[in-house]
């Protein structure tokens, strides 16, 4: 049976601007590949509702899973929540639950909860939420889509709050031969073996070292014995 | 007048995968923020040619230009070239132009032009080459699509032989403070900043270091003079 497919959908004018570099992609990327998932795309959009709203809908109609990260904290621009509920046609407000878990977290610590906080706790109607043990504010799910926050700690808190509810399919294996050739001297013979393997996934990326050219050739799959077979064919083929 | 805008096609199995940790988006970002280029959006697909040729011909309806990444090499997975051609309906074959580069840079090292390496001089009718000082193998601009290959140094190579021939608008000005507060206090004064300066983008990003929340605020636009006055603002109303 096919894998569920997910999709990413980055909120962030920070990363647009080059100011910050993503690391929320490249996390949630590898725990989906092991959890059996397959991340099929990936769009960052700016911090602008209609361009949330367009993409949560198009990635929610193709895909089992969409996983949002960014743009929901106290400030003014943080929209995502908004958006997510316009992109349901869902009403959203300060719900019991979320404020509850908030007023609960503020007060240990001797602190208002004022309005900017609790916007925090405005969540879609029949959204569920996601925990939060970092920072306590949740995250939820609505329908397909995952809304998550953009700071990696949580982030991730957040993912591994959500994975384990979710049904995945057979992890994806791979192993990875290293040639310190370059791609055009082996180009013939990957493509042969593409050809023979066609239920795995084979892939050259190149790389340039030192000022000599290589190559990680990458065999990816769900079946060990075949991804081994490949490998020993491989090395057969490349004499190394 | 309103800068051009931009959207990036990152094409790479290995990225969805969570192998690779993305680097071209990072640098591209940062190249046309410099260059006053607006980076709108960006798609990351894997290397399937229906995905990349409705991604890259929905983005080169809706902006200026379009850059890719990946895809571009002599490998049996390097299918760029043929969907930017089809996205277009243009033809595509091995071009003299492109062709006789690859020619004299293997002559020169006693390295044969294979069929493989024949393959990245498979260029669309009409499109004009990107000169490649670090690998010579071309990528090439057709329509407003620029394509460029997926090694970091290739990549950043391209983008710099492209960029000084595009027109670019004013450069985004940008000023950060930080402040070592939770965001839920500094969310107030932040959305009367942003209602009193609506030319500017004020985005606040939290952090937490050391078991403290904080947060760098960033204002950006292009009237450096009002940057100024926003900050001046900001810190009287922050009290930093």
């Amino acid at each position: 049976m096919a894998n569920p497919t997910a999709a990413m959908l980055v909120i962030g004018d920070e990363i647009l601007s080059g100011r910050t570099r993503d690391a929320n992609m490249y996390h949630l990327a590898g725990e989906l590949t092991r959890h059996g998932i397959d991340l099929r795309e990936v769009r960052i959009v700016s911090d602008n509702a209609e361009a949330i709203i367009d993409a949560a809908r198009t990635l929610s109609q193709a895909h089992t899973h969409v996983f949002t990260s960014g743009g929901i904290g106290p400030t003014h621009d943080d929209i995502t929540a908004d958006c997510i509920a316009a992109a349901f046609d869902a009403a959203i407000d300060v719900r019991e639950d979320a404020r509850a878990l908030l007023a609960a977290h503020y007060e240990s610590r001797g602190v208002e909860l004022n309005s900017a906080r609790l916007r925090m706790a405005r969540i879609p109607d029949g959204a569920t939420l996601i925990d939060n043990p970092v920072s306590v504010a949740p995250g939820f799910t609505l329908g397909n889509v995952h809304v998550m926050a953009g700071v990696p700690a949580v982030f991730e808190a957040m993912v591994a709050s959500v994975l384990p509810g979710l049904t995945g399919g057979a992890p994806m294996l791979s192993q990875t031969l290293t040639v310190h050739r370059p791609e055009g001297e082996i180009a013939g013979p990957l493509s042969d073996l593409a050809d023979d393997f066609p239920e795995l996934s084979i892939g050259c990326y190149p790389f340039q070292k030192d000022g000599a050219f290589g190559a990680n050739i990458v065999v990816r799959g769900r079946d060990g014995a075949r991804i081994n077979a490949a490998m020993t064919r491989l090395a057969r083929d490349l004499g190394t």
